[in-house]
């Protein structure tokens, strides 16, 4: 609270300013938009007030739920229609009419800018667009091979966005963040510290290369990181502030959210718990899936699903791998569980498409943890990562709207 | 932010009461007792005015620092001067007199409550007094049998502690908080979870047992979450916000704090990644070091220091038996590491006073991890979790005094 120097009045004004938008906004979004249970939103919406019109609201309503006075509230207004994000609302046309002149009504313009989550993977991209209360318009899925170099990936995101902008007929000036969902470990400035998932990722400056294509804020995160943030807003976890997604491949990754929030780490390293078995110097996981002694190749997914496939038929050396690779999963799943102690643990991934990986990680847990979580499956399966990308572009432009917590509490960003 | 509607004014009055406490309290502490390095405090410090006199602060001094009117500073004062937090000085004599009457000078009451940090061990129940800067006053440590049950355990506490504050003259009615320090999972309530460390303990209503003594809030903690904080305070972990504390012993526990802030997980269960070996059904840590396939006693911290001795003496089994220990709690501290990312790993407990634990520690964390943590001894030792006792219950007298951040952001406490 260093610079908080008492009744400072400029930040009053922006406080009054995120208070009023926001009790605009809640008024103006529609049930199916805007999840009930999807967290701090949630938290933050004031009531709308029980007779208020759905769809707008008018300055008696906003002065009701902000608490403000109707002058203040009157210059908010104002201010917000000229920045374009309030439009004032038509006089109803056969509406109930009472004396004198109808009370002016006014909404919240989600229409005034656009979001884009990206998701880049091993195999596909993806991007899905939004509007501003982060209402789905599009979305794409492009594939591409696991071998193609960064460039080639690159060039592949920007055709599937630039494809998804036409369909919907969404300018790109009008996009105000893009989030991204990528593997490895990401640096505050996009920059992939670590990835060996994908070819020539390591080092790799994404949220620079990206930027070039949008006049927006890029925002960059790891892709479980992305995926625990989606199946909080919209999935698995809604309800759940305390969360820990498993992205379950042959090397898991995981993301975890604390008090609602995602926790990257001091260097943004935090669940990449699939290097835990190195610390042991035990087995890697290709060699832990092999049926033949040969390890695996870490990005044919064919190749595994056929393991998985045999040990359903009954192939005994199958059924030995599968229990191997469920054994060590159970266990790395464990280590997060303890560390972080979380409400929900969420299971995504390929792994999950798989039988028999579920019940016996919940089984384990509860046998062995101090306070067990619930597991429970992904509910946004391929679309978790891109959904959750979108999610932290709606974060930011949110963050920028309704300033009151960033702007009181800015000392608290971890990042 | 739902409760908050825009200009309050009770909301402001306490904001600017606490603002100019704070200055004041900045202004009156010396460097030795506040430490530069020691987090959330020196951050919201704000600075003193150049020209202060060191130990008080004149209304000049108040309205620059904060901000606020020279009226609204008189009206805080003057509230603060009646509630005993807040004295005004005695006019300087023989110093130099300008014209007119000499500027009033107002100092925090530092001595105006007192707290009390509490440890209580296997062997050991310790208990550290200090004013309301946290400034120690005194300390004491009593020895206790690991068999001693429940009863036995708090009659030894609450001995300590009326020795303490009898022989440092300070009334127990003066005591504004208590923090505990204590093996186990502890509830939000000060009910142990689960704690097998010490007899009788798992289900004891130990917050309730120990506020019968106090009129105060009594605030129970794990000991390696208190420990954790103590290090962030004056340890090792000073100016990291992102720590992991592990108290080494046969079974390792840890604290961990992110962004600054304790981390104690959905349940109170977080760190307590002793538990990680149950997964994969191996071996007990009483197995793990035992060199007769007898395992150890666990309370039996003789038994272990010989088994460390032994393997310094040569004995082949003995340095078996503490090379296997030592691959369980790399692995453990590596699975904490992983999955929470953290700056500074800080090792205490037993098991530093070892040989030879750190530097494997240290050396395969930096080989497997992929951002590998600084791995630090505990500065404070046998006094952390005291020290860490106390720290919690500061924070707790600060909140109610500094409220600013409580007020705003009431919704994010996460217990």
């Amino acid at each position: 609270m260093g610079r908080l120097t008492g009744g400072d009045p400029s930040l009053l004004r922006r406080i009054n300013s995120a208070v009023v938008l926001h009790a605009l906004r809640a008024a103006t979004v529609s049930p199916e938009g805007r999840d009930p249970g999807a967290g701090a939103d949630a938290d933050r919406a004031p009531e709308r007030a029980p007779d208020a019109a759905p769809g707008c609201a008018t300055l008696t309503d906003l002065t009701r739920v902000t608490g403000l006075s109707r002058p203040t509230v009157e210059g908010v207004v104002e201010g917000l229609i000229a920045d374009g994000l309030v439009v004032e609302m038509p006089a109803e046309e056969g509406g109930v009419r009472r004396q004198g002149r109808p009370a002016r009504r006014f909404r919240f313009r989600a229409e005034a800018g656009h979001l884009l989550g990206v998701e880049i993977g091993a195999h596909r991209v993806a991007a899905l667009l939004s509007d501003l209360d982060g209402r789905p318009l599009g979305s794409t899925v492009r594939e591409v091979s696991e071998k193609a170099p960064a460039d080639e990936r690159l060039e592949r995101v920007r055709g599937a966005v630039a494809d998804l902008l036409r369909r919907a007929g969404v300018s790109r000036h009008s996009l105000r963040a893009v989030g991204v969902g990528s593997p490895g470990v990401v640096e505050a400035d996009g920059t992939v510290h670590l990835g060996t998932a994908l070819p020539g990722w390591t080092g790799l400056r994404l949220g620079e290369r990206l930027r070039r294509s949008f006049r927006c804020p890029v925002l960059v995160e790891n892709d479980a990181n992305a995926a625990a943030v989606a199946e909080h807003w919209k999935g698995a976890a809604v309800g759940s502030d305390d969360v820990v997604f498993v992205l379950a491949g042959l090397s898991p990754g995981a993301g975890s959210l604390i008090g609602g929030r995602l926790h990257r780490g001091f260097g943004g390293a935090a669940g990449e718990i699939g290097a835990l078995h190195l610390l042991g110097r035990e087995a890697t996981p290709e060699e832990v899936l092999s049926t033949t002694g040969e390890p695996l190749n870490p990005l044919d997914e064919g190749q595994v699903a056929r393991v998985f496939a045999l040990a359903r038929s009954g192939d005994t050396r199958a059924r030995a791998a599968v229990d191997r690779f469920i054994r060590r999963l159970v266990h790395d799943v464990g280590a997060l569980v303890l560390a972080l102690d979380p409400e929900v643990v969420v299971v995504g991934g390929w792994a999950t498409g798989l039988d028999g990986v579920l019940d016996p990680l919940r089984d384990e847990l509860a046998r062995w943890c101090l306070r067990p979580p619930q597991v429970a499956q992904s509910l946004l399966g391929e679309a978790a990562v891109v959904t959750g990308a979108l999610r932290l572009a709606l974060d930011h432009v949110e963050e920028e709207l309704f300033a009151v917590e960033s702007t009181v509490t800015a000392r608290r960003a971890s990042r």
